[in-house]
């Protein structure tokens, strides 16, 4: 893990990426804002608030990146990418409207979440609205199979959330059950993302499927890396946000690995702490250094690894490219994050 | 008005529908049921509860209807009504789930609101799955100028529900921006659910259009009822919601007109009540009466009147038949419920 997070390609790979895809993301980033407009006064706003707070736009990035991988650069070739990517983006914004309503988020990227500011009731109908502009983006590009992989993801999306839901404090949750919430919840829109590009830009089927490969992989690695950092990922230190999923009663990987290898003791101080939404600092260090001593974090992050190498593999599908090896820093560059 | 209600035309509307289009609506309600099928246990348990909750599936009947009257009756025109009428529903019905989260309610149709069972968090989740399950059934139609009604519908949808939220308790509320609400948050769907319908019969683009026109009057008068009834309606009897509008601080008509009519001590009991959680009965007896003693119900449904008559006359440019005939007497039927 080390060795790959000091890699000087890992480290500069998002730099490397938004250089790449700059010029077609402003075109993207105009669209999105045009498409946030709205005779109601609100909805631009609150859109504006969450699109400008600093995402990093990896998602729309990838379309992009993905459909300059192939040979069409026509300006049908473009526009499509251009629309796909901007929905993507809107998709996922819908989706974070709607998740800091259903966890109650106060936060987003270090600022007040939408809801804080403007309410749960106008978060999700802008999130709706959002959701909706996304679909007419799509429509618009009158490409009716990458239509049906993303509404295919919106679906999916809503299901996995729904899933994990319905397993808030189950200890019985399995890594499998976590898996496929990941699966649906994060590396859905990830392989729609990289997908969709790939038929923007004139891919082969198979290419199509090698790109989507890729972003499975890459979301689940994504989505693991999330997942260890709220516990403070390796350096095990305190942010603001550690601790939230433990505090939401989330049966993420670290939990699940620590269940396993807990005695009743141990399991006891688990028990007491999912899903406890006032959890006292002390109860969240004796949670991280419990995690630390079962190898919790550790683990996923190896689980994580295997991911960024299925991704890299994927990609080995692809005809030789910049982009290409591009996309396998990227992968690298998820894990980073890790540190 | 009351001549109208009385007639016996209009009262046997619903029943007749209801007869004429029962063997596909069948093939409608298998595929809504089976849509709402998922691995999750708590997808079908909450969106079967709404959908089985006794709701009258007037909107995926006009689907329905209008592709009947036009000569298409093949295999592909089925199909295609049949999912655009399901993709209706669900999008009436994900809105529903999101409508409950963001008024608060506690009831829809005479029981517990889903967000009272299921919590606010699943509603939205649900809801989102829904909303991406009818995009789905739309795709399956390969009728991209549908899919662009259906996806703009949506959009609209949620911006007249925002624009809604931003006028809350707000006094200066015109005509005209309730006018624009109500286009926007119901008239739009049922324009949609016309106008694909008629699109899947083989209707020429002016019959689309006629049949378009119809829905949205029908929509407009089917809302200026509901927000009659919320008062009480012709028979100003206090039912278990009465009030609800007035409780939720909704700016509607009747509470538009007797703002623009009232004192300004009868603006002050208006004021009092208005965005009133708590709102004891007597308050709201004392508003009905006002609104009574302004005639406010009364412009409210002539209003609804105007609406039904332009429904008609739109359905007059559409070639003479049953059906024809039996969509008029709906628009009749749907203030019939004033009473």
């Amino acid at each position: 893990m080390t060795q790959i997070s000091n890699s000087t390609n890992a480290q500069t790979a998002l730099k490397r990426l938004l250089k790449a895809t700059k010029s077609d993301m402003e075109k993207v980033n105009s669209l999105i804002l045009s498409r946030a407009e709205s005779h109601v006064e609100m909805v631009p706003k609150l859109a504006h608030y969450l699109i400008e707070s600093g995402g990093k736009r990896l998602r729309p990035m990838l379309t992009i990146a993905s459909a300059s991988m192939f040979a069409n650069n026509d300006e049908k070739s473009l526009k499509n990418a251009t629309h796909f990517a901007a929905a993507v983006e809107f998709m996922h914004n819908a989706t974070l409207l709607h998740d800091d309503v259903v966890d109650e988020s106060n936060m987003r990227r270090g600022k007040p979440a939408a809801r804080m500011i403007w309410g749960n009731q106008a978060s999700v109908l802008v999130g709706d609205f959002l959701l909706g502009q996304a679909f007419l983006m799509m429509v618009e590009t009158r490409d009716l199979d990458a239509l049906n992989i993303l509404s295919t993801a919106a679906t999916i999306i809503a299901e996995g959330e729904v899933f994990q839901l319905s397993k808030t404090s189950d200890l019985a949750t399995t890594k499998e059950e976590y898996d496929l919430v990941i699966k649906s919840k994060t590396a859905t829109l990830f392989e729609a993302a990289t997908k969709v590009g790939a038929m923007a830009g004139g891919a082969t089927k198979q290419q199509c499927e090698a790109l989507g490969e890729y972003g499975t992989e890459l979301g689940r690695a994504f989505q693991l890396v999330d997942d260890a950092l709220d516990y403070g990922g390796l350096s095990k230190s305190m942010g603001k946000n550690t601790g939230d999923d433990l505090r939401e009663g989330k049966m993420t990987l670290p939990i699940i690995i620590a269940l396993q290898k807990s005695s009743d003791t141990e399991k006891a101080l688990i028990i007491s702490a999912l899903g406890n939404q006032d959890l006292e600092v002390e109860t969240v260090e004796k949670i991280m250094a419990l995690l630390a001593k079962k190898d919790a974090l550790n683990e996923t992050l190896e689980e994580a690894q295997t991911c960024v190498n299925n991704a890299k593999t994927a990609l080995k599908k692809l005809p030789k490219s910049e982009m290409r090896d591009l996309l396998a820093d990227i992968a690298d560059f998820c894990l980073l994050r890790a540190n």
